[in-house]
């Protein structure tokens, strides 16, 4: 009897040839397609595995669980790796570990493969879910085994493989860099990309518009949290309203993809210690993020901020180099979602030609106190205590300054 | 003979009526107008202080000083207060108190006035600053005094006492709220603004202009940073280029301010406890902060981004809460150059309608390296390596796994 | 009819004297002797207080509060200030107003006042706690009061005040320094300790003996922890055993300090800006905190214990600033006792001459695996792997030695 | 020719028998030893090593340098490795390496070799200090070689591969442990302490007397530091006086080690995911330990104290991890290394029975300010601010509790 690998496939060049070189080997391969809200054609990619001669070709929906479980939680901890990428790719890939492993136990199966990289972070994200799962799993990961690497060393070996053994080949000319989609975002990497100087040509962009198409009135967008998680978005323009999970973020998606909000072009950190260059657009992402961070700190005392921010910034390293599942993010989530016991309220965002920006808010409950701020009233400040206030927190300047001299 | 008392002065209603006042009490004062490149007729305000009564008037031109001192150190540093605000009254503030504690100096004064309110901000930062360089300095500050708010309870018994003293009133009804403006930014805050859930009127903004004005191309720049502190600007479009400190910033300026770039909109924290809504425009300094936070990924080491991140954040705490002129601000200081040794390269820049993109980017010396990233050629990297690189960061995972069974 | 005010009464010359003050002042008093486990005869400064004119006195029997929801929390937690300090006093502090502010609202009363001085940090957490719990409290701090001040400029003015309207006074003479005892800790400041390049006489130390008297042999206990807290303690030598929390500690203080257990001498930062030298022993705590400290490592995960450190860092400066009730205090128990969720088991300690030392230990359920890094068995590691782990890690390095040269 | 591989040998029975079987497999073997301080006859090893085969034997003196370079350094840095691990098997590693890297660099050797096990710490601190200095090295792990690590599946294989051979085994039954000795400590592992509720037995420790030996009477040290180095220590008790850097730690570890200073039992945390069991004696050091961070908080502002106790912390992971050279490590150091920069001062230690003490100081400019801390005397400070400041402060408490209702 045949070992099996359940294999996370895509329906695209790269898994298909490892379907088939998996089946070479003699296994017998389980595909699993993960349905994490990509535009794709799912049952074109069932069919294609088949007959490329998959034993069973799972299309797993995990598309609400990705909103629910992933890119919400993500936004109510203000997740932001090295403050700007909101970390679209490494919140699918433990969403769709998960659904492996589930699938594999499901079946006995005791071992997955997938196409990603052996530079990149996404074997990392995908293994270190699936160990901390399912700590017995086995992973092949091709694209890390020398005899493949030497079989297949660019695309041109694919694709004569893949046209000798009659997968069927996309017949448009692949784009001169790689993309992953996913109900949250697009990236972009590689090809004319590697050279960071090089300015990606305004056709990469996917699901957001150029200036060109941009609308000439801003929409005007009511979002709704409680307890940090969007629960409803009103469009105050056309008075449309939402909320579904999904429904809020495909809402979003449109509106921000039209308005060309949340394009970033940047340099990161991989965790496996190299530098890339990355080009994302995350439209609706984008605009929930600012609307979360803008209800904060109404919501949070300014200390708690300053705790959740590093606690913050931390997960976003953890879920970036694929911690999603680990001690860490566990405790991690849970005291950010401690930290949203009291973020409630509405948020006015314009969203209009690439800008996504609060410019009102109402709290639930806030720690906003109008009266105590206002110029014309005293609301109970006693303005002369700041006096003192000032003196005693220059104690520590004044001895400084007598003992050394200089603030140079 | 009468105790002098050095005055900030500005020009306006509030630190008129305060001469006015510190004379009335028996004070010989000396003005102090420190121009930190707000747009302001200083002839007019030097002549105004001296007929209600200033025995001096200083105009402090420290512009040039702002910029190099305090602008683009922040820059460098990567200043941002709760991960939205560039800081730029808090900059000016020591600057001006820096300014005032050398007027004084000279004159043998020891005692400065001025006319910040006591609920906020800009009293901590005048007075720890002139602590920190003055430690036997006396401060005099009327809005602490109860005397004085009982007297002047709103801006019409203002008013009503300038008028009764011949202290020339400006024609122009005052805009609905107060605002605070420098060569880097100007600030909104007060009067309709106090509720923030009101939005904003187009009309406040004075240093950008509205989407109706925006230019329909982008402009392209190309931004020089070398140790981390900005030295040169091109303007790809129209081929001007400038070296000068100041000129870089006015530039900047004039070109954020034409495509609307550097607006926000947000509650932030005081330092004394209070929560407000503030309006921002800081054209220049938002194009500077997302060049520099781009060549920084480039060049700085992913660990060393982390250190540099923290004491980042932990200095804009002090700079916001009037601590320019500390230990912990003089030590940050140091540690945040320090990091700044290898900042050094161009960026590209597209200035287009509101937003401010990095889109390309080269370093003199950094850590990217196309070759090692690249999908085509090995680079010296070997992807078998990180199977074991995973397997070795599943370990704690697996046995956490064990131990506890669950991450949820 | 008089204004009440509840006064925090401890018996002493101090707030003896602040009681007849007030009462001269015009206020009816009512006296609060808070029992946090110090040694006194609380009957005697009952009537006392009653003799000198306090119309009520209330003895608040908080022994067993103080250990339940502060100290032990603390072990918990693992607060430790400035590395070496382990929150006696500040902790005492909040436990103590929050018994005011129970009382006076239980009275109606509307104000209280207390003897701490106003330069010290005992003020900043007997108000704080008590502004949070009680936000319209009004504070009588008469060492803030100039008049006061005036009137009472040093020792010998409050004996002859005391004398003069026969309040008793201690025959014997005051220690040349001040001292602050409770159920976890005696704290000594000021006087000769002034200089802190004067040495501590032994005669100074009250709860742990000197070196002439320790035992000469270890005691060996067994503290059993649930969830980070403290639960049973088990005299191996002696074969008691104590599962009540106050016997619990009352056993560690004996034994501590028989053995001269956690004495420290230290220069400490003030919250209001100085700079003061502290003498403490501590003996049970102590024995607590390294018992602990020293399971945790044996139940947290390491990337868990780091972000649990650095909340604990935090909240040490939280409760020694006085902010114990406060909505960050608040924020980081509730992370950090969800930290605690698997710190459970047994610590052995060597109790010896002044060391409190760990020297076995067994979790209920940990991450130790004595297999895994057993030096004799696989335990399922794979050495091999640790080569592609050191490999992708030095990828940085190589990095950045090639393109900076140095790691000077 | 055969390959050329320098090998670190310490004249032991694991690294004797991988000599021999590099041999074997055809390299030419050239060993460096290094002298660390560790008591050990070098010449005794030089010539083992040359009988069993090694072309040259280069004994390393790096004692010197390992005082200068690396433990003072640590100490001035705060260095202590999850709060209580001082690092000294952590310092000698790179220490180690760069005599290592020097040695091979002369030599033309491009492949280092060493007996480090795969599970543990010092195979990632060898190879990770040799690959940023030397990025061109490659290593030959044997105890990472699966066909190693089956031909010597225990001791008792190695024993017999070495009697086989005629290299020379110690007569004396190995101690049921491992241990590594250099000038700074001892460390012990493996073996019977592999079980963390096994009680290390006294006979275990090397450098400290156990009680029985302990002198009844203590020993007081003065002991100097300048900018964070310590640069003399006297003995008051005998008046000796030492300047020497090798000299002061050897005098230190002397009397810590009469008096039984430094032994910590630990579980830790290593890099590589396990967690595993230490016993560690550091006699000298922990007295430096102590002084330094006694005279820092006279020397550092608060606020500095705590920045530089955050990157302290960072700082240790990064040296226990194997990071000594690396980008972020020398950041770190830099950044540590100014603040120290008023560090300056003199500590008297209390030395006995196992206690190292701190009981007074005095530092050449600190900020301790005793007429400003007295209680007898103003020293310029307002207690009547004290009250502003702690009503400002208690605004946000109060907001919240008006908001929220509670701190639990």
């Amino acid at each position: 009897m045949k070992e099996k690998v359940l294999l996370a496939y895509s329906g695209g060049l790269d898994t298909s040839c490892i379907l088939l070189w998996l089946l070479e080997k003699g296994y017998e391969v389980v595909c699993l397609i993960a349905d994490v809200g990509q535009d794709e054609d799912f049952e074109v990619a069932r069919k294609k595995a088949l007959k490329i001669g998959a034993s069973e070709v799972v299309v797993a929906q995990v598309k609400q669980d990705f909103v629910v479980n992933y890119i919400y939680p993500a936004v109510s901890m203000g997740l932001l790796y090295e403050r700007r990428y909101l970390l679209g790719t490494s919140l699918a890939r433990p969403c769709i570990s998960a659904a492996l492993v589930e699938c594999a136990k499901a079946r006995g199966i005791k071992c997955i493969s997938h196409g990603a990289t052996g530079k990149g972070n996404d074997q990392v994200r995908f293994e270190l879910s699936a160990y901390a799962l399912y700590p017995e799993i086995q992973v092949i990961a091709p694209w890390r085994i020398v005899e493949f690497c030497e079989r297949f060393q660019g695309r041109e070996d694919l694709l004569a493989y893949a046209q000798a053994n009659g997968i069927a080949v996309e017949a448009t000319p692949k784009a001169p860099w790689s993309m992953d989609a996913n109900f949250m975002h697009i990236s972009y990497e590689s090809g004319i990309l590697e050279d960071p100087n090089v300015i990606a040509p305004e056709s990469l962009y996917k699901m957001t518009k150029g200036a060109a198409l941009w609308p000439d009135k801003p929409t005007i967008l009511e979002i709704e949290f409680i307890k940090g998680l969007p629960v409803s978005m009103t469009n105050a323009t056309d008075k449309t309203k939402s909320k579904d999970p999904v429904e809020i973020l495909e809402f979003l998606n449109r509106i921000g993809g039209d308005h060309g909000v949340g394009r970033i072009d940047i340099v990161e950190n991989r965790f496996v210690g190299l530098k890339s260059r990355g080009v994302y657009e995350t439209p609706g992402v984008k605009i929930l993020y600012e609307a979360h961070l803008d209800l904060e700190l109404v919501c949070l005392d300014r200390e708690v901020f300053r705790l959740k921010s590093y606690l913050s910034d931390r997960m976003a390293d953890f879920v970036y180099n694929g911690f999603w599942f680990s001690p860490e993010a566990s405790y991690s989530r849970k005291c950010l979602q401690e930290s949203q016991e009291n973020v409630s309220g509405t948020v006015t965002m314009e969203i209009f030609k690439g800008n996504a920006r609060p410019i009102a808010r109402r709290a639930v409950r806030g720690l906003y106190n109008e009266e105590l701020v206002s110029m014309n009233v005293h609301g109970g400040y006693t303005p002369a205590s700041a006096g003192g206030f000032i003196e005693i927190h220059s104690i520590r300047l004044k001895e400084f300054k007598k003992a050394f001299g200089t603030f140079k």
